[in-house]
């Protein structure tokens, strides 16, 4: 017997779903492990073993399960610590109950730091398994891709969003601002996708330290011109000295207001604390653009499938390990878009944060530049054809609830 | 020459302008009138003298104006006054200049009374003019009517995002709450169309007195039985003296708790507080879900154009006045369904608020009847084939815009 393990970990998103199906679908393909285990929410859930066997699912199993948002098998937050081995060892003993050699963690980058921590461990103890990664994340934030499975499907949301909002907003004629807040603590890209729907006037990112004279002059400069303006904020938009603009005033202000809420309310009530605007509309995107099966992308879905067959594919070479697989950085973004796959070293992956580039941020919070639209444009083009269920796209039961 | 001029009014919705479309497209099947012109900002750009000549447009923006969410023509909130003839005057001055004989208005209830006022003072000054009313809006409260156009998407919008951040939320294992908010000052229509995604737990509407204890005490059981609580409010959710829920505590309980936010964030804030749950996360859908193109109702969009489509047709009888087209009440909801239209007097769809029936609100928050299931269901299923434009739903460029 040869088996093998897979596991979802950090925040859910439109496809991390589809990753699944591809490592599921890749064993039907060829049955190199005997069984496909599925762990529930996690390592947490591993370590207390409980498994689901995946092995069987039929084709109309995996074709729904591919278009079910959100963690099929459950998710976690525990993050497995390199001093607390007695966890790794109890993760081993699970592993050799059910003749387990290799697991694939679907997650962020702390999940890539657990498969990195995982097969170090392994080597230096001797001890014959396999830990191998597949990224998924809405933040877009790992290093070493061109971008990550969960963004694009979470863009796409966060477009078609933004246009309709707007359209929304553009249709009164009363003086007032409108703010969209998008997830995105500490990269902005969710946030900069916004502009792809032509409609933004401003764009706050966690990226360039938020002055708040500056933004209002553009916002009062805005509304003069043309008694509208629509404003994106990434949720960690910041002060130069840190401070969230989620937490209130910058602690260099002297005091912090009142306001609760989040950095799009902050916005608001700052522009109408300073005369500009008499009033404002707030959407907080939320949870609502990061787990939907209503606007995934195809082009999103597509890849984290194909990235879960191709991290199967490679395990099933034996000498692949620590290593996650990747869509590797495109060399031009004036070419026809075609994702190349790529495996490197999990630490590559794990913590460290990329950052949506400078360059492709326009002065005064204008929003972005035409590279960054080029960059973005394929990945939220398309739509999968999704199958119905009584008028309804079809969901799977989660796993973690059977 | 004989014109007529159609205006939007009140909320933009997802299909408002299907039924423009409709109206548009009815005169091209049969030139009843001359000239179809469109009211810029509904009254208020119309006394102004702002028209935009729709009669020519092509079956291809036509199409796209059909899927385009909120309203093409731009709206307003200027409701003309009963007293206030001098607007009435001003605007048969414009009617005339333009020789336009009939004016259709898509909107509300509040819209609606504005068709039954000009009506009545047509006829009392001898004016040979008509008023046509078209009903839209999300909150679906008008009186005489099965359902009201608009409604159908956003419920359809709402269901999806309810079932996408109920997988999302079901994925943790971490005990927290989840508040979804929706749109519904009046009445809890829209509330109550999420439980259709089978996910919600407690639904909180405007309908049943809002008693803080005994709703604490269903979330502790739901908590206490399985660890997750699902919970939707509408917006206009109040305690039994008439205070909003968002408003803070009831002024019965002596004292407004210092919490700002909606009814959601209000919520989530008395069960943490009640120690039920340490936390709690709330996802306020507010305008994404009113007008979206990604989750059109395919028999709203239908409906809203046909009702745009017998709206003119009865007009062309030339003996039609001061009413307003709508879909007639089923017989049964357990029959197939077929939208039947009717027209009525325009003063029985104004001023008065249709609530969700109490008969199909079940006791404790649990939800809703199988009835009003039944009652949802037809009009949430099936989308409509959308006209791409790059890889986006294509949408056209607001006529107030232009």
């Amino acid at each position: 017997m040869r088996n093998c393990l897979v596991a979802q970990s950090g925040g859910p998103t439109a496809v991390i779903n589809a990753s699944l199906a591809g490592v599921i679908r890749a064993n039907q393909l060829n049955p190199f492990y005997d069984r496909v285990y599925g762990g529930i929410h996690g390592i947490e859930g591993v370590l207390a073993d409980k498994l689901y066997d995946l092995t069987e699912l039929s084709g109309r199993e995996l074709e729904i399960l591919k278009q079910t948002p959100s963690s099929a098998l459950g998710t976690c937050r525990y993050k497995l610590s390199r001093e607390k081995t007695e966890d790794y060892q109890r993760l081993v003993e699970v592993m050799d109950a059910h003749d387990i050699e290799c697991m694939f963690y679907i997650g962020g980058n702390d999940s890539m730091d657990t498969v990195d921590a995982l097969s170090s461990w392994a080597q230096a103890n001797g001890i014959a398994k396999r830990f191998i990664g597949i990224p998924k994340t809405v933040d877009n934030d790992l290093v070493p891709v061109d971008h990550c499975p969960g963004f694009a499907s979470a863009a796409k949301v966060a477009v078609e969003i933004t246009h309709a909002t707007y359209l929304d907003y553009a249709a009164y004629t009363r003086p007032e601002v409108f703010v969209l807040e998008t997830m995105g603590r500490d990269a902005g890209w969710l946030a900069a996708s916004c502009c792809m729907s032509g409609d933004v006037d401003l764009l706050v990112l966690p990226e360039v330290p938020f002055d708040k004279d500056a933004f209002l002059a553009q916002v009062k400069r805005c509304m003069d011109e043309k008694n509208e303006c629509y404003i994106v904020v990434s949720e960690g938009g910041r002060y130069a000295d840190g401070t969230y603009i989620s937490a209130g005033a910058s602690a260099n202000d002297g005091f912090a207001h009142a306001v609760l809420g989040g950095a799009g309310l902050q916005l608001k009530q700052m522009i109408v604390d300073a005369g500009i605007a008499p009033r404002g509309v707030v959407q907080d995107l939320s949870r609502a653009a990061r787990s939907s099966n209503f606007a995934q992308s195809l082009v999103d879905v597509t890849e984290a499938y194909e990235l879960g067959m191709s991290a199967h594919m490679r395990s099933a070479d034996g000498v692949f390990t620590s290593s996650v697989v990747g869509i590797k950085p495109r060399t031009s973004l004036d070419e026809p878009y075609s994702a190349q796959f790529f495996a490197g070293p999990a630490s590559e992956f794990a913590n460290y944060v990329k950052q949506f580039p400078q360059e492709w941020i326009l002065p005064d919070y204008a929003g972005i530049t035409d590279e960054a639209k080029k960059y973005f444009a394929p990945l939220i083009e398309g739509e999968p054809k999704l199958v119905y269920e009584n008028g309804r796209p079809a969901t799977i039961v989660p796993f973690n609830q059977r």
